[in-house]
């Protein structure tokens, strides 16, 4: 019975996960779900892709947290369009939060919509939100074993963000056996080095978003 | 229905949990339920403190991982008994899977069981396991407004562990605004600041986790 349910829940998300991407496409919108632990640094990379983006690309972000509006103040500082969808505890985000989060967006007026999902790399990989692509972000300091440990968000993900490469030296993570490890696990993702605070890496990391976003008005 | 179900799920492992608590204390184990991100150092910890107590105390780990058996390997070779469980891409361990990892335990020779979970801040921190207490790892990298963010696990702990704080000149981490916080969340909570890679702050831990054991064999 618990299985059952289980199933029942899942196949209730992708039928709303389903929706949500119609919607994105009639509105040309490209529409990215945003995964990675506490504190990989998914808002900051947030904040500097929408400084650099914004004369190109009409953005607006949707923040999934537990219980604050921290991320969304954030992200409000920056002139974006943002809704706050809070959990209550809850360790991801779904489809029908996110389709009651779009509601609230003028969609007409959009061309990329970043879902800033749920610190956590375990469940937010396993329900679809109507994204048209996943991104995962990894910060340096969490160790290169981590791919191996969580497969599935970067066997689920199109791109992947190695971040906080300006502490690089002052941690053991070897660059060379992530990149192998993340390869093996997913040979088309594109993969990109940043530091947010530094700068480096975020020019290919938004080439990347403008490319996407080009291919859906297509 | 679903909520009916959650509630028999919680149910279940409570009782479970019971179980495995009253085993720990018939063979005077103090047992601790060690919970943080990806990445957090909760392993290193692990390695460092079995290194510093292994003269004192017996001590045994159980692991919790997704699928690989990294972590136990790491333990495994530092001469002290471990037991892998292997969620399957579970995103926390619940108290049936610690009940089995026990039985392969000699509990007749131990002091002291730490059980490393899953790496995630968020579901974890809701299943008790049969342990004593909860310790939450938060590595400094992962940022100063973690304990709001994620509330719970530092209501529960009665441990917390700032590691890596070996790096702190090269972050924006505010130590006086997390302390803050997580006093705020949790006023009785004892608070250490580690680096397990060069070794501050291992004394103190090492100390509260002997008069925990003291504490159980009375």
């Amino acid at each position: 019975m618990e299985v059952q349910v289980m199933e029942d829940i899942l196949g209730k998300n992708d039928a709303q996960a389903a929706e949500n991407q119609k919607v994105f496409a009639a509105h040309h919108i490209f529409a990215l779900n945003l995964i990675g632990s506490p504190g990989s640094g998914k808002t900051t990379l947030l904040e500097r892709t929408i400084a650099k983006l914004k004369g190109d690309l009409r953005i607006a972000v949707i923040e999934g947290d537990l219980f604050t509006n921290k991320d969304a103040d954030r992200i409000a500082a920056h002139d974006a369009p943002v809704i706050q969808i809070n959990t209550s505890g809850g360790c991801h985000l779904d489809a029908v939060m996110v389709a009651e989060a779009m509601q609230k967006l003028d969609l007409d007026a959009l061309d990329l919509v970043i879902i800033e999902n749920v610190g956590n790399l375990v469940c937010p990989a396993e329900f679809n939100i109507g994204e048209d692509q996943k991104a995962v972000v990894l910060s340096i300091t969490e160790g290169d074993d981590k791919p191996l440990k969580y497969p599935l968000i970067f066997k689920e993900s199109a791109a992947a963000v190695l971040n906080k490469i300006d502490i690089l030296s002052y941690t053991n993570f070897d660059m060379e056996s992530a990149e192998h490890d993340i390869h093996c696990l997913s040979p088309e993702i594109s993969l990109f080095k940043t530091s947010c605070i530094k700068g480096d890496g975020l020019d290919a990391w938004c080439s990347w978003l403008k490319n996407a976003v080009a291919e859906k008005r297509k």
